[in-house]
């Protein structure tokens, strides 16, 4: 119980304390052998009815009252008796001179971490709005505090908007009584007054203070000792802290991914983590399925359309559901120029993007963009170090007790993604010790690449769940499901390969290099598997291994064309951009760094433009270092 | 209290009245010093039990009893007493002769507007089922009356059709307690009879004459001064009213729209308006979710595959939810021959079609399939009235208090399909009122242009609503987004042309146009922004301004040809008829009007079908006043 | 009650029987006049408290005992008295020698069959638990008996998995209380304990007992009189009973078949047969939709992607309600080699596959993936005997009830598939007895084809089931409805045919046989209806009607043939193989039998291939007992 002297503190004179409830006291609020100021409300023939406050009052008795009253005079009383029924009695207490004294309401808080313990009994609560439903019969108030996330239930009026002036970021107090709720614990409300001034300040900052704290990502362990690693450690430290302070802030999360191996090897465990923590967080056990959501993209780059449709869904959510626009998590994708059309949609909304990816980047163009951006290229790193193995540290991070499922993955997201990293000898041998050999590996990755082919663009959480094994059991069956997708994708390959083969036109450039080119539009099967970038890169792949020499292979259909080079040093972006001026009306455009990458041009110029790419070929020089084994998007 | 007269009505004789409550009568319709026709029930020590009806019973003391009785016995009571907790006491009323009169129970009707006033407490209503959905549990009844809908919760057994005669279509009284639920106020259904005969009729007729007249259109002041406009007004007021009676009977509507901007300028107002309406009118507050569908058409008619969706989904919403079917809104399509297929599939089924477009209408194909139809062209006027401008218009008849965040929509609609209507002026500067210039009207125009692009037939609700800005605020944000997209669209739109233009052919035709051609299939990007239709357009509209002379521009794909002429007259439909007959085998057919269209052919035939087009346009006739300036379908 | 000696049995010596309630007995379990063993729990001045099982207590007053008493003594003790609220007073009773005699508490249980009768008193019930759904409230563990199968809700905490170590597949005993809820009759579940020993090896045997025999198909009478169909009866007749089993234990259906006439003529009436039998054996109203699922495959075999996502949802069923993975039905489709790799990938999984088809099977490749597999060629018999005829027997078999609804039906398959079967004149007949003459047959078929071709695999149930009017009613509009589909699919089909005609190609071929060719790619309109190989048998059967002789027809697109032999043998399997051989890098697969089939390429090797296939035809065999009317798959 809080007693706060009003207005001028006592002077010390001697005189007695007379105390004065607030209008929101309650019977708890009322000690006895303590004065209290009471106003008469009723007269009876056996005495007369008291308030103390808004809802204290009780009978003074005949027996014990002198002289007469009216309706509206003043009164100190003390507590005599509380019966079974909670009925008060009061007596009066000879005061002269006194001085009142406030007694505010004892809000003692209880956090949303001891509402299970408080079902069924009146709770005060303070947090910050951060979702508010209007339902056709409640408004839900889902709030956060220091230990979590809960709905809270306000009803005015079937459909109508209860405490229309509380929106999303008020700070409030909140009486009600926790219930079980069909899903899960619910606060039935009672009243909320919005906090101003001081206890605001107050409120939020201790909110703030807690977020941050618990926002905190966890200090995990390397998996294995790796330093280049260890200086990206940093910055994914802080898109782990944004992460779980977005969980925390019960903002959505909306997690758009490159549709490969080493895509999923990233955005599985990232899911999955977040999921498991926002669990932890909120009493809406539905939490974890409306919160986050995971998804492909089509492009190896966030198209308009995908971005189009993604606000507009987040525009709906928030209209539906009052749920704040999301965040948006690009993993495997995200860092070149060739996003910054979607991410400039997105930015005219509150909704903040954090990139992890280790494709080239182009930090100039989507820097001012993101709010946290993690590319090994940033320090100095490059693509061997994939957004798998970023992701599995960031997983961790985020989840700890995540690590024992993901042991496997970083060695599957480099073989997926063909990195040469010194690391990956350690990573093989970590995924080892939990059973998977390269073979198996080898066969995982494949069986994810042919997976995610047919699913075609649907998130196919479970299947993909099975594939990589995270909470997985039955080992037997895992093997022979992989090994069955990761033979059949290879099969599919050579049958792919076997009509194309024949069609591969060899020419020796002047550099040295042998180039092949293949007309995938022509001369392989089209909408199946492999599509026509994978078909490229294996064509590539083998003629490496036959020759020994430089190679670089070009896959080319009516209106594009993909590149990959071995020893030979191509640097695409500069090529199209040279494309672009000397071939006018071709439409040429494009991406890809040193070694990969893919051109557009409009069908009718396809001659031209490759013939002009061909001879700048012939010019390009040899590196025997450089190695398209980074992945290439299709 | 209704009291009337059984049977024949008494002869006047002296004799007493006595009455004889309907088995139906409650407590209610028992009055004092009213002698009763009772029936003795049961026969105790103390006295007799009687019934006056089904649920009116009560003791007859002993002590005022005389005689003897057996069970089955009439007597003639009066009320004596009723105590606290409901038992009655009767006592015995001398009469001798006596004439009977009926007292039919007092079903005095509370309406569905005075429900929430009733909430606990039974009532009566009466009025016509407009669904019937059965639920596993319940069985609920959505009753309209002279008020509004609300849905009436019966349970016979779970997921057991509750009154199974009772369908969709009869007049009912329903006795029941309203209560809030979970969404609404619903009421818990006591019993359903179906009325017949004259109380039916009678019903039917009251609720008849209050639908008719609460459908009457809002009488709203034309927003500008147009007399043009003002020759549609009486046919827009005929749509209006139809709708408005449409959602007042409970009958779900779709709405199908051109995929442009003039098309959502139409739809957009109209949906959020009927929005409105309904949930004024209907006590379930998802009713305007299930009630109301917009859906962009693929094609710039309404193609059979759209209807075969549309109607599996209205016979599935009957058969899942007891709805009716619907009434099908068409708007910025609908007017032409092209539609007739998919409208004749409808006809087979109770599905209503309102048809608000400015496409060149083929009255004399639809007229027969349509229940209204608006087309400028049906008074004389053209294509410069836009639908966006009929539809602001329309969406204030049905829900006035739309005015203010619709008045720069018409000026957007008329910029969006290159409106020359003398009014533009007028729409302008009503816009440049309420903060729109011209500059960013046109903003508005390509940016609805080209998130219509990217969403893909999607209807994307809320990011087209925050583009229009109905219902808008954050004046700043949205200038930004809007110019954002604006810029975006140019920038493509540059893009697109860069490649094309230098692929143009050019040739001078006989009659002194200037005629261009373009593969778009070669020399332009596919899949992406814009589309061939927008890009034979907007090069189309930089050679007039290059030229200053007529100017035909063909954009040809591999089976199809987009056409654009300015001066020139073309007659496309002519046309197509004569190219049907003079290329054999080619498989042409085509749709449009003077001087814009687009003709489909075999891929193989492509080269003759363009041919013999382009021969025709050496002879078109020059005409310098006609312009393809109305929106281009593509 | 069941009252079962202890250990050793009475040795018959005299002795009285001292009665010794188990732990789980209730007072239900005490009768009078019974001496039973309690233990002291309580002493208090009037008394001491007795236990004689878990729940049963009461006092023995002092006034009847003698002698000193401690806490944990045991006493013999009858029941003296029973209060209004359940308090029970025992008195002691004198026993020198006893032996003692189990009682177990007597679980006599109620089938689900007696749900309803008992809603509101505790029940007990044997079953199997076949799906167990975490909400985020209660778990409920779908159980089945010998009667049908119950949702059983039981709350441990919010979203915590109450019962964790019950799965599905375990035999169970449940303590609960039926009750209604929403939907449904449901089960609020006090105590489940799983079965072990002798007692789920009696309830598995008496469950397994009534499913074996509820799971029994009707013998119902063939519809006509067909020798050669009875061959199959036997193998239908098993897969009706793995289909009714399926439904018993709970397990959902996904139903993939062929998406044309034949195909919906097999799926439609299965799928209904089954819903209605889910229906009855579920309590929960919801099953027939969560249970059984209907979709069109998008090619005319199971292919990767279908099965992939077929895959994903039934896992994404499994984690998200807890249901088993379901059988795939396969109709129309499914006995050939190129289903086998998506069998395969199933087969790692616990997913039953059972197979109706009439094409012309690989049984050795498929044998060994399948539970069942009906196709007449596997008894001599052919394509005829069309998958929309075997699966009305299989309707029947699974729900007699239907028979009236199709009657017609078999007539449809068999002029959708162009049957010769001499039952063909009964199944007519058949038809015309309720109301369907050969020309409404023949409209059926045509507006299914078209139908399903606008519905675009969309499963279209409510339109699908409108146009083959099972349960239908209106006949008149559906004759409307029927001829305006039919006559809208010819007008289609002549426009297609009135292009393409003029392109056909004709060679006389050595063997004295007619080659047509046409290049629908070129010559016929794209992505309309009909589909190339639609196109492609009409043109076929025009030129057979027209020549009389024998005919080939070959329809070839860019990368693809589809071929159509009248009175040649093709071998088109046979010609495939050696086509792979003889144009190397051609990619060339496909499939098909004697007259019918499809072959695809690479697109640059297209003249190639047809060259050489060509060449192949000028040496088949005329065999003009040959026809290629069997459906031809687009």
């Amino acid at each position: 119980m809080t007693q706060e002297s009003a207005g001028e503190p006592g002077d010390g004179d001697g005189d007695s304390v007379v105390y004065d409830l607030d209008a929101d006291c309650t019977a708890d609020d009322v000690e006895r052998n303590r004065p209290y100021l009471a106003e008469i409300n009723g007269i009876v023939d056996y005495g007369v009815f008291v308030d103390l406050s808004e809802s204290v009052s009780g009978l003074v008795h005949e027996s014990v009252l002198e002289g007469t009253f009216r309706v509206g005079d003043e009164l100190v009383v003390e507590l005599e008796s509380v019966r079974d029924n909670g009925d008060m009695a009061f007596e009066p207490v000879d005061t002269e001179g006194y001085e009142l004294e406030d007694v505010s309401h004892d809000y003692s808080l209880t956090g949303t971490n001891r509402l299970e313990a408080n079902v069924g009994e009146q709770v005060h609560l303070e947090g910050e709005v951060v979702q508010v439903k209007q339902t056709g019969g409640p408004t839900i108030f889902h709030v956060s505090d220091e230990y979590g996330v809960v709905p809270c239930a306000a009803f005015e009026e079937a459909g109508v908007r209860a405490y229309p002036k509380i929106e999303v970021g008020d700070v409030v107090r909140i009486t009600g009584t926790p219930e079980h709720r069909d899903e899960s614990v619910q606060i039935e409300v009672d009243g909320i007054s919005i906090l101003e001034g001081e206890d605001a300040d107050d409120a939020r900052e201790r909110i703030e203070a807690s977020l941050d704290s618990r926002a905190e990502p966890h200090d995990v362990d390397p998996l294995i000792d790796w330093p280049a690693f260890e200086k990206l450690r940093p910055s994914l430290r802080e898109v782990a802290k944004l992460l779980r302070r977005t969980v925390l802030e019960g903002r959505p999360i909306r997690v758009r991914h490159h549709a490969d191996g080493d895509g999923m090897c990233a955005a599985v465990p990232v899911q999955i983590a977040l999921e498991r923590f926002i669990s932890e967080v909120h009493e809406d056990e539905n939490a974890p399925r409306h919160l986050i959501k995971r998804l492909p993209a089509k492009a190896p780059f966030y198209e308009m359309e995908d971005a189009t449709r993604d606000l507009n869904f987040a525009l709906e959510d928030r209209e539906k559901h009052g749920q704040q626009l999301p965040l948006l998590l690009m993993l495997d994708n995200g860092s070149t120029a060739e996003d910054v059309p979607a991410y400039e949609t997105l930015a005219h909304y509150d909704i903040p993007i954090a990139v992890v990816d280790h494709h080239h980047p182009d930090p100039e163009a989507v820097e001012d963009l993101l709010d946290a951006h993690v590319n090994p290229y940033l320090h100095d790193e490059d693509y061997r170090i994939t957004t798998g193995m970023c992701c599995v540290e960031l997983a961790r991070m985020i989840y700890p007790d995540l690590t024992d499922e993901l042991r496997h993955v970083p060695a599957v997201a480099g073989i997926a993604d063909r990195s040469k990293a010194d690391a990956m000898g350690d990573y093989l041998a970590l995924a080892e010790e939990v059973g998977y050999d390269e073979d198996r590996l080898r066969d995982l990755s494949e069986a994810l690449d042919y997976a995610a082919f047919w699913l075609r663009y649907n998130s196919g959480d479970q299947l993909i769940q099975d594939l990589i094994q995270i909470d997985g059991n039955d080992d037997e069956r895992h093997r022979e499901l992989v090994s069955f997708f990761a033979d059949r994708a290879r099969a599919e390959v050579d049958e792919q390969l076997d009509a194309a083969m024949a069609h591969l036109e060899h020419e020796d450039l002047d550099n040295g290099a042998h180039l092949y080119r293949i007309d995938v539009e022509n001369y392989a099967h089209r909408f199946t598997y492999p599509a026509p970038g994978k078909t490229t890169g294996e064509i590539h792949d083998r003629k490496i291994e036959e020759t020994g020499d430089p190679v670089i292979t070009v896959g080319y259909g009516p209106d594009f064309a993909v590149l990959r080079s071995d020893g030979v040093r191509l640097d695409i972006p500069q090529m199209v951009s040279e494309l672009e001026a000397e071939v006018p009306g071709g439409g040429v455009s494009g991406g890809g760094h040193l070694v990969v990458g893919s051109i557009k041009f409009v069908k009718g110029k396809r001659e031209e433009v490759i013939d002009a790419l061909v001879e700048k070929m012939e010019d390009a020089e040899i590196d025997e270092a450089l190695s398209s084994a980074a992945p290439i998007d299709d």
